[in-house]
């Protein structure tokens, strides 16, 4: 890893950083993961600032934490009490909010969301004008687009599984096999966690299918992106609507809702339109039966997971499942993350 | 205190654990008042996570002190922002909320009251629920039943107020009279206080007596219970629906308002209806006319108090008032629960 | 600064203080700036409370970065959750309240504006009845009266920009003038940035003039305490409702908008009220023609900035505006006091 120096980088997706970089990320947090209170004099006595435009309790938690265990303090902070100038109402500038958040913090975390947004890509476009005027990084704690520190958690937890036992091979995922399947549900999910996860497992070289009914396809961009990651790598890129095709040869399973690409019009976002429709769906469920057609595939979910519509107990709670791992690995790439980049 | 081992242990109410796992609480809760900032690498940069489904200043600031002086961080964390399965809402279940901040967390606190719940025992249920799935202690910051860490800060400051001075002797509260009597007021407060409070009085050998007008009996196994540790103590249990019989002879009397034994009918709490009914016992406030019939008794309150309806000025600031001092133990004894337990 | 000693003292108004006591707070601000993780060890897991009436980004992430670089923990806390006593309400009183959180912090901030009131002086005079039962230092984090810590940050500031290079003295500001003019906007802002600038610029040997629309009159009393602080330094203390005549001769500009003096009447602020009268003074707006009229004065503000209304982009972020320095010494200086104090 010598040679990667990721000061006072952002991170906003894992597709801006090259793969050696994201290999420097998992090396650390390998090694943060094993000597957990190893690590606590990296942001001593520092504070990283944390914007909940969405509230979420695990990102918080996974966040905190991880300030907390490298010796430094996370501030939690709701911008709603923050007057911004917006086209129609006074308030502070993007520019000189960064600029003094630069002067007190050692970096800032933004969440933002579907619904506190007009249109999908608002976000993103918040995340980048922060990163324009802040003198510090800029960490996406998920936002409309990417999330970045999922994809992280989830190639690390999948390289886990993969890896010969007790052994922590990136090598191993390469032309391995990632599903990556729409569910039912009522709620309506970002698209966030999966598009991340979609350009992550390319990047490291696995081939990708991406399942779902016609009408829930993802970002052009994104989709284009992948697809190119496949190139480079000589692996396989292939999209279907097909329910359980995608589930053949699978060695990673990722099943979970998310919305249509009809879920903003009108200039908002439709929510229950959203529930409504994908509640059709019955059959989009991961279960046995469409685990039994993989290659003893694992199941990964970045949670909270809704059982019972994204996937069975039996499957969620089996022998395969690397929910909790990932969702562990939150922290440790986070940490990672901080301690490479403030 | 050899041979007391309470790594991992819940706290839910202090009627789970032995006399000597109490005591150990004490012994080190003593200690720590003595030399308050010698603990500091109790929980170093560890993280406890804080559960309010209801609010609290007091609790809150305790438990986040309380974290701070054991060299970690206890993160504030509502629930609400939250999305916990329920019979018919989407979202995660307690299984997987606990598995996953297991892998976080040193410990988890929770406080649930009557206002967020169905049905007293609602609280206990969801507690428990935690601690079956959870691999890290859960500590209750006070629920629908019981308030573990209230009874500990009480029975500690009452012990300092009796022992002969500059002692901390637990034998001192042994044969002494505790009074818990009910009061009026416009707070309908729980239960989970005062039958705290009788559980471990008893349990350290004291004499109990409830004092309530009708119509304003605690939990029927609470009782029984308090029974019980009196019986094994050879010491006295009594009920009385009289205004002023308790104070004779008491040693400690602890006066607050608490709910009827009505207060939840037709699926809900009936907030308004206990208010109601509670204003109309005037006569039902601690006052120096009353006080002058105990021995000498200190008077006791987990605060806030209700100055005026529960008790007078000139008892609550008096000198033989014990508040502050139990109010102070909170934080002494939740440090000591944290450290032994975490 | 020998012979000084601020252990114990409440920051309520910099008024209150000696100069000699400022200075001291300043001297060691500069040390801290210099030295930024220096003093990590000033409140060592002391925890400091922040009570927020009002809510803040900026003033909340400046004292809670404060207290983790001091080695401490700033507890923010919302006192919507805490029931106090009031005329007509059930609830604990402030000598409870400030008992009680005497034995768990070792300080505690309050943040109480013009909309948590329901006259001017009222937030003035709960931070007094919290300092008279605490036993604590009660440090305001603004509230409707004054704002002692950002004039402070904005003494530092400006002395920091008028001393030859490389120095801090803060004799630089003596015999220099000050201008605090009103601006138009749509934010009704509150008076005690603005009141707090004046008291400190006079305190520390500068002219003051104040300029402001007929009917904008600040507080009589600190109008008086100004013109007495010049006097004292045989300076000078001016006001105008001229638009332009106050810049002639500046060296520090100060332009801000602020309430009329009638923007409480009939029991309540008027808010709307004043939004429509102050946006009508569209000239009322510091400009690079007015600003070509002082003595190549700085431009500061205690942010955030009504960019467009209050000032120009050009003056606001053109090569003599302080105000990133100002705001990043709101840090320092809050760490200064609180060192000092606590």
């Amino acid at each position: 890893m010598s040679g990667i120096n990721l000061k006072g980088r952002d991170l906003i997706v894992t597709q801006d950083w090259s793969l050696e970089e994201l290999l420097a990320v998992l090396d650390l947090a390998v090694k943060m993961k094993k000597n957990r209170y190893g690590y606590t004099d990296a942001l001593k006595d520092r504070s990283f600032f944390m914007f909940f435009y969405n509230p979420s309790v695990r990102t918080r938690q996974s966040f905190e934490c991880a300030a907390t265990e490298l010796g430094g303090h996370a501030q939690f902070l709701e911008p709603k009490s923050m007057r911004l100038k917006t086209a129609t109402t006074a308030g502070e500038t993007v520019e000189d909010a960064a600029n003094v958040m630069s002067r007190y913090a050692c970096g800032l975390g933004i969440r933002i969301l579907e619904d506190k947004i007009a249109q999908y890509g608002d976000g993103e476009k918040l995340l980048r004008e922060y990163a324009k005027y802040a003198k510090i990084p800029i960490i996406s704690m998920a936002h409309d687009t990417f999330h970045p520190c999922q994809g992280l958690a989830d190639i690390m937890g999948w390289i886990e599984w993969l890896s010969p036992e007790n052994q922590f091979n990136p090598e191993a995922v390469k032309g391995k096999k990632l599903l990556v399947t729409w569910a039912h549900g009522a709620l309506a999910r970002s698209w966030c966690s999966v598009q991340e996860a979609m350009l992550i497992g390319s990047r490291f070289g696995m081939d990708v299918t991406v399942a779902a009914p016609e009408g829930y396809d993802l970002d052009p961009q994104v989709l284009e992106w992948t697809k190119k990651n496949c190139e480079n790598n000589n692996t396989v890129f292939e999209t279907t609507n097909d329910l359980k095709d995608g589930y053949h040869g699978a060695h990673v399973v990722y099943s979970r809702n998310w919305m249509s690409s009809n879920a903003y019009h009108d200039g908002e976002l439709h929510k229950q339109e959203e529930v409504d429709k994908a509640l059709k769906y019955t059959d989009w469920i991961c279960d046995a039966e469409k685990m039994a057609l993989t290659k003893n595939a694992i199941f990964t979910h970045p949670m909270p997971i809704d059982r019972g519509n994204e996937v069975t107990d039996e499957v969620a709670s089996g022998p395969r499942s690397c929910i909790y791992d990932v969702a562990e690995n939150r922290l440790h790439a986070q940490k990672a993350v901080m301690a490479l980049t403030m």
